[in-house]
């Protein structure tokens, strides 16, 4: 290894560490911390981040990158390692750094000031505090763009999902936007109303039942933890991963998919090869790839009907009888569609629809095509045009994601692109594994997780996100597999192919 | 405030929120994270560990305060915070680099072998890793003594208990040497043999009683936690305080104890005042004062006489009726002497005598005046010669610390130093807070925590030593109180004043 390439590899590994560190830290902050710690945290945090930043701004980097490149090794696994380290470090000396802490302080604000107007469902609170954080973020896109030669919404979709741009989003979220409404109505107007659960479920029966699924599913409790918080997450400091879960005594159900969802993505993290921990290359893919991964997980497998009719048996061993989770009836449960307001609810059906909304109206925003007063009313107006549902108040409406507020312009994307994803490697995975749906019907996921590990996990992120979806599914990203998916478990009609591919 | 003074109290705040980060993941690595987990933690805290270090050890913090010095800012808090801000920084940079990480290596291999050794009882696979963290540790203590004008084993001293002397540690031990091996032998003539509980005590119940206890004693769950771990500990992030317990279903008084002596540390981390926090003025005043206040709230507050017949009634609540846990039975089980030879079994007559036995091997070690290989027969005569006891190898001898593996010389005479100064404060606390006595037998810790805070807590580091133990006990530390009150609760002969003063 040349003397340049082995400073990058320490350099990056330090900034890992530190990364690392946050990790842990932020999981303790939602798990465990008293309140009267969270002011000495936030410290902690802003501290090591200003000196991740600093340590890989430093133009000694760019020296030794511009060394390095020189070499032209030829091992794909360095060269993607090298292109990432450019990107991170042209990202990070892309923005000005008075900048960055103007927009760290206003975010710092604006999350506050929309806690309390989320709270009181007052938008005229939050409006001001959104403004600033726009234009901060406008700013931010521009200087981002102008250092990667992209457009300042694709250098914001850069940050979370390297490689997408918005041109992809469109030419994908077009059909969604024109067939799944339509889609919505049809899945109503077949919804047979299941059952539901009338009594409690006790939280220590749902704790066992969950660290019962997450080990089925492949978890690795040496290499991680799962533990309790308000919201369901998966972070810590891969390949410790710490994801947690919620038991609510009344809807066990939701809190068991949530704690697959989040095993969908622990495996991930776990998965990425040890070998080249702490370095760039090493690390995930991206917010898309990663949500793919939880998505495929949840939505594929876990709501399948042949992996239901397996849980209700788990479910019975742990809950004792319940007449609402019979297998068939667990099936309409758990697969049931319905028009909501609040996208962390929803369904894999309109769950895109919330999606587009959010992107419609971020991408106008930072264009100045929208003014944030005019965002109430425009969110109103989309709710009813993709969802058919009006929110009877802001609370549930515009003021219901915490995204906006932190400065997260360009991550909503990454949802849906990431559950087309999910379908496409769910295609995939069906060709590859004959009789997958015997091994969902006896709750096994050996073959599964070694497909993953292999077509997703196991890259990392050598691969650029188009090589990464051609690779692990054989061709560009579309919508086909996603609607088929669809048609085949809601029964909807089927839409024509051919659309939204490239 | 001057600019310097600005740039410095930024610099050290970073610091800080580092050192704060750190003290966080210690406590997740001792309380939950997976075993998997390790090798990435410890690249992470030695990351932490050299990005302090540098921030500290930077020449420019060097230039500000000399400029901040030259300002002669009269205010004691600001001419303290400079003095300790100046002490850290010549501590920082005293050390060649290069030997700081070869120590770093050192100790992280010997302390690896240390655990197998220990484990094997086989001190011959330790010696030669002793012997390089020995000759690292005397080369160390030569530089850090130039840099700050103080004799070698001084200069570690000061690393834990700043401006405590090896000879005020001389003229301390040398009663205690002289006088406790009778003194033990006479508590042991007058030992009347409590009757031991035979049964087992859920742990769940031992948690509810810690919790309880804990409370009571003043600690502020807002700003801490109670969590378990193999070891108890006291660390965190203060205000943030992590505490553990550990609960042992077949002995509970002695996890309640210890729950106890970590509540007299964490209290006193709560109790810095919060407006220096960050700011070395306003950490603690090293690592023998934090054993005073430990020591203090176990050994002299609740294994004294009063508190345990109020504790009793607790000990019914909690787990029923327990013949062994009768007034006055209880007494004789907390307050029992014995021989032993683990120091941290040991009761607070023995446990000076370990400290004198590690304390003079330490220092014939690092002068050269003793061979590692000669150490276990050392070890040997010694406990003969101060306790009465050999141990029957050398796993409960000279293998059973861990801190010579990490390089922690200096580090055990602080034990003993801090249980003089809890007899000293002990004393004037009764002075001062008439019928004491009464508030311990209703279990009431209000006017003692309120005294401490002021005594001790507020003061942080602005004092000196010699100037804390002035301000807070009336004189300077001696051995008298220690000695008056052995004699006070267990009978034992008196010991002639005026032995030990300065």
């Amino acid at each position: 290894m040349s003397r340049a390439r082995a400073r990058l590899a320490d350099r990056f590994r330090r900034i890992f560490a530190i990364e690392a560190a946050a990790g842990i830290l932020q999981w303790d902050q939602a798990v465990w911390m008293p309140r009267g710690g969270a002011e000495l945290r936030g410290r902690e945090l802003a501290t090591l981040a200003r000196i991740a930043h600093d340590l890989l701004a430093d133009p000694v980097v760019g020296e030794w990158l511009a060394e390095a490149e020189a070499d032209g090794d030829a091992d794909p696994w360095v060269r993607a390692d090298l292109r990432e380290m450019r990107r991170r470090h042209l990202r990070a000396r892309a923005v000005d750094p008075a900048l960055v802490e103007r927009l760290q302080e206003a975010t710092t604000r604006a999350e506050l000031v929309w806690r309390e107007a989320r709270a009181r469902s007052d938008f005229a609170l939050f409006a001001p505090r959104l403004a600033e954080v726009v234009d901060l973020v406008r700013e931010r896109a521009r200087q981002l763009g102008t250092a990667l030669g992209l457009a300042p919404y694709d250098a914001l979709l850069d940050g979370y999902q390297p490689g997408l741009g918005d041109a992809e989003v469109t030419r994908l979220f077009a059909p969604l936007a024109r067939h799944l409404p339509h889609l919505v109505e049809d899945a109503l107007a077949r919804r047979r109303e299941p059952l539901r659960p009338a009594r409690e479920f006790p939280p220590e029966a749902q704790r066992r039942l969950a660290r019962e699924l997450v080990a089925r599913l492949g978890f690795d409790f040496d290499h991680g933890r799962l533990d309790e918080s308000t919201h369901p997450f998966c972070g810590g400091a891969p390949p410790d991963v710490r994801m947690t879960a919620r038991y609510d005594p009344r809807d066990p159900l939701s809190g068991i998919m949530a704690v697959i969802h989040e095993t969908g993505h622990a495996l991930y993290s776990q998965g990425l090869p040890r070998d080249r921990l702490g370095l760039p290359v090493g690390e995930d893919r991206g917010i898309a790839v990663h949500e793919s991964q939880s998505l495929l997980m949840e939505m594929k497998l876990a709501r399948s009907r042949p992996f239901l009719h397996w849980l209700a048996g788990r479910l019975e061993a742990h809950f004792g009888p319940e007449p609402a989770f019979a297998p068939d009836n667990l099936v309409r449960l758990v697969q049931r569609v319905e028009r909501g307001c609040i996208r962390v609810d929803a369904d894999e059906l309109t769950y895109p629809l919330h999606v587009i909304l959010r992107w419609r109206l971020e991408r106008a925003l930072l264009a100045g095509e929208l003014a944030v007063s005019e965002l109430p009313a425009a969110w109103r107006e989309g709710m009813a045009e993709l969802l058919g549902v009006v929110p009877p108040d802001d609370r549930r409406g515009v003021l219901q994601d915490i995204h906006w507020s932190l400065g997260a312009f360009g991550y909503f994307p990454c949802y849906t692109v990431g559950a087309l994803l999910a379908a496409r490697l769910f295609a995939a995975m069906r060709r590859d594994l004959a009789d997958l749906d015997e091994d969902l019907a006896e709750g096994r996921f050996e073959r599964i997780l070694a497909w993953l590990r292999r077509r997703v996990h196991a890259r990392a992120a050598r691969d650029t996100w188009t090589e990464l979806v051609r690779e692990a599914t054989g061709g560009p990203l579309d919508v086909d597999a996603f609607f088929h998916q669809l048609h085949e478990r809601y029964g909807v009609h089927r839409v024509d192919a051919a659309e939204g591919r490239p």
